[in-house]
């Protein structure tokens, strides 16, 4: 049941907020608390709130207050801080919701860009020894506000993660509030419960049976490949953990070459050594479809493949089944990078681009990536149950003690490599909750829609190549914008030399416009391209024809 | 300055938030809009705010609207759904605003505890193909902070990391709706900015000359003693970063017995192995004295001390100096793990315990600890500029264009481990501007004056005794409470059999009725004791009596 007014705690739960505020007002006697209870008693019964007995505002906790003379001090814990808090925390939301209106508006920028020297001159940032007032930490937001991106925007294309999902927002405000970790049971008790439950459910989706196993969220795609990369050789060579790499054979992983760079920088942190990161090379987008001939590195033993479903500049996705056969065949670790391409699993239609993920022994998927959790959000899943733990664990008995009175299978802190671990699972949750399987899947869907919709409309159009053949596998679109200007360049040199420019000077214009925000690279032999990719509900078949658009009103004259 | 009244959007912004408002209420066609907007606009001219022809809500934002009917699908991006969004993150504000208040008050619990099992049965926390109604998910909201622990429960002892602060909290909301990460200025410009001014600040405070230095902001201390010992591998050898630790001699790491798990998590992640971590045997508290007799391991090659500024169980201080003089003499990387004690540089009267710090080549400093900031917040400082970018560095053009239109040194994300990384500087900026740096000082001085009272309180009152001897250095106060039955058994075996079984007893009994959490472990040859910790600053002397007593009711029958 919704609340029933004006006033700023529901009636829905029996009056209990409401006599929190009562009373908090109360405490506050002086000239603040006045001002604050002065409203009439009248719009209470217009509420059909219960009355209190005493003069309850009417949701407009900064009334009349000057944070000008108000200081941090002033707030909770403070003696007396209860209605300062809540009338700043108010105005702090009331700066945060029209920024969140202003996302999805069309009519507002996605970037107000400046310099960083501009930044830093035309603001006064640095740390000093006084104290600022609280109307001066008000400007801070307000200001750190108006120069941010806003990753929300339906025309914000930059990266994997784009979005701003309402209730995920509203579930990471909540998280904040908590402040806590997940460390133990104990003092994460409903978020270590829904982790279990939410790695549960996504190793039932990628067909693990039962949905056994384990696995952890991570602090970013990058960290969960590490942790896989760690897991797999710790599989291989337990000894590993207490004598170090000197007591194991040179190890050799394989990726291809358009896989993530998080591949190699794990490799490089875990004392493997990049060199040992064989990066097979791949057939325009099919990939590792020779992988057999790689593993004759004499003297190495091969560990791990790193399967990519989705690769970072042309969504492109790996043969699972065939890679699963090359390491079943030669015992290796499969481990699945599906931190962008993971998600679309939840589609009954693109799901068969993942075929054979329920083989790999682990699993990297972001749902800050594909399902617009806000960030950080990234699941790393393990076929086998305990070997996280085992690879991870010291035992450190002053930090989990084991005469404890619950069930101490939930503090998961030893099998992490971070000790306190933040929260990333409530928003994910929520979401899920407020969706369904069917609401990730339904907006997955239409994101791979708009991509379509947008090769369709480029491929054959007049000024633009495409980067690779046929229908993207995932929303990457990888096109060049070839001026008119450039059209009819014979030399080939000299038309990839000024072809190299021109997505670089278009992106500068669309920050400084702030119209819009797409990605460009070069890869390989290819020159700088645009890489669009859409993981933004937000976005519609409008916003596409606007990118296009834009691209060439920003770029005609080059 | 203020707003002026009852409005949504404060005035202070010349009317643009409240223009954005009437926007939005005025799109809203339908039934809920003219709800929404049925305010009289006699209470806009009571306000002294423009009319803007609408009529405008006056804060209520959630008036009449049945949460039961509407889904996720109807708020933003959905066409009009502004004003629902507008509402339903109002009243997910208004569920979190009286959970902060009550985290202040002392009659509330700390904890509502249930079992594991309870939880999963009284709660059906599964995830489901279809949707949820609005009025569940708040709902879920509800029961999520019910079970929750109050961190910032003025008598909420249990962790390193507790207290609840106002500012900071803003900061995390407010970062949570911008929902970037630090990858790029790009994507970042504020954030990656404050970051960089925030980590000279940092670097100045250790004595740095002019605050020189590399640093980031990591998940957690255990990742930035991750990263300090990945730093100084690379230091010494850096063909590690292609080669492996196949091409580097057998590498050794010391530390103290009682230092962090993190440091041996860290060398078994990094390949180097737990066996290469000498733990360095402590005279009671005063740790590392004899350090160069431990140089001696034939074959190995010393590259690592990690010194600990305040140990997680004693709190105490390892000899900087001391430990800065051996570093130089046997040229090996001094790291200070001051993940715990590193704040108390920020206070003139305790910063001489860390005497020394400004000789190390890396300190990792968790303002989430001692400071208050929320969770996450760990600062890894490093002496050597350039050095981190070396040795994470994978140059992948298509992540860090090098034709950008700005100055790519503020494209800090190449010398992460991760690619995206959350914003954890926000809060810690934002604190740091409310408070001042005094602000801290003053903050960190009074939590150490409240561990002085506890142990002056105890260190002679019956049934009390202490771990070790002395004044603590941080705020670790350490005890056995020893029940009347106890007091006078003279088999010490007995005693010591029994005694080990009270802190778990009373702990449990602490969560069963909610009203305090303290930690306990044992440590070495001593059975469990009680680690009391004070980091909270909404603690109180009354808090400490509390705990006193309170140990005492629930422990006189053991």
């Amino acid at each position: 049941m919704a609340s029933q007014g004006f006033w700023p705690f529901g009636a829905e739960d029996g009056g209990d907020n409401t006599r929190a505020w009562c009373q908090a007002a109360q405490k506050f006697t002086g000239g603040l608390g006045s001002k604050l209870c002065g409203i009439p008693a009248r719009k209470q019964q217009e509420a059909g709130v219960e009355s209190c007995g005493c003069n309850k505002p009417c949701g407009c906790y900064k009334s009349n207050i000057d944070f000008s003379v108000l200081y941090s001090t002033d707030l909770l814990p403070a003696s007396e801080g209860e209605v300062a808090t809540l009338s700043f925390l108010q105005e702090v939301v009331d700066i945060l919701l029209p920024y969140i209106v202003q996302t999805f508006d069309r009519s507002t920028k996605v970037i107000d860009f400046r310099y960083p020297n501009e930044l830093l001159q035309e603001n006064n940032w640095e740390l000093s020894d006084n104290p600022e007032t609280l109307e001066d930490i008000l400007l801070n937001c307000r200001t750190s506000l108006k120069y941010a991106i806003k990753t929300g925007h339906p025309r914000y294309f930059n990266q994997l993660s784009t979005g701003l999902d309402m209730v995920g927002l509203a579930a990471d405000w909540l998280t904040s509030t908590a402040n806590t970790n997940m460390f133990t049971y104990e003092i994460a008790p409903v978020f270590v419960l829904l982790e279990h439950v939410t790695l549960k459910k996504m190793r039932e989706i990628i067909g693990w049976p039962d949905g056994k196993g384990d696995g952890i969220f991570s602090p970013g795609g990058s960290i969960s490949n590490m942790y896989a990369m760690l897991v797999a050789r710790y599989k291989m060579f337990p000894e590993v953990k207490e004598k170090g790499m000197s007591a194991v054979p040179r190890l050799i992983a394989f990726t291809s070459e358009h896989s993530h760079f998080s591949i190699k920088k794990g490799a490089a942190a875990l004392g493997i050594g990049t060199d040992s990161v064989v990066l097979v090379k791949v057939d325009e987008r099919k990939i590792i479809s020779d992988i057999h001939t790689c593993f004759i590195f004499q003297g190495y033993v091969p560990f791990f493949v790193s399967a990519t479903a989705g690769t970072t500049v042309y969504g492109a996705f790996d043969p699972l089944i065939a890679i699963a056969d090359v390491c079943r065949k030669y015992k290796i670790w499969m481990h699945v990078d599906g931190a962008w391409g993971g998600s679309l699993i939840m589609s009954r239609k693109h799901r068969w681009k993942l075929n054979g993920i329920d083989r790999a022994n682990s699993v990297t998927w972001n749902p800050h990536k594909m399902m617009s959790v806000p960030l950080q959000c990234s699941a790393l899943l393990i076929r086998e149950e305990g070997l996280m733990q085992k690879c991870n664990q010291m035992h450190a008995c002053y930090l989990f003690q084991q005469d404890k009175h619950y069930d101490l299978s939930y503090d998961t802190g030893d099998k992490a490599l971070q000790c306190g671990r933040h929260v990333d699972i409530f928003k994910l949750w929520l979401m899920w909750r407020a969706k369904g399987t069917i609401g990730f899947e339904a907006q997955i869907d239409k994101c791979l829609e708009l991509s379509e919709y947008l090769y369709n409309k480029i491929k054959n159009r007049e000024g633009y190549e495409m980067i690779f053949d046929g229908k993207p596998q995932h929303t990457n679109v990888c096109f060049w914008y070839i001026p008119p200007s450039l059209r009819y360049v014979e030399d080939k040199d000299e038309r990839m030399k000024r072809l190299h420019k021109v997505a670089p000077v278009i992106k500068a214009r669309m920050m400084e416009y702030g119209t819009t925000m797409v990605s460009y690279q070069p890869q390989g032999d290819k020159v700088n391209f645009f890489r669009m990719v859409i993981s933004n509900p937000a976005a519609s078949f409008e916003d596409i024809d606007f990118l296009i658009e834009e691209i060439e009103r920003l770029g005609q004259d080059l």
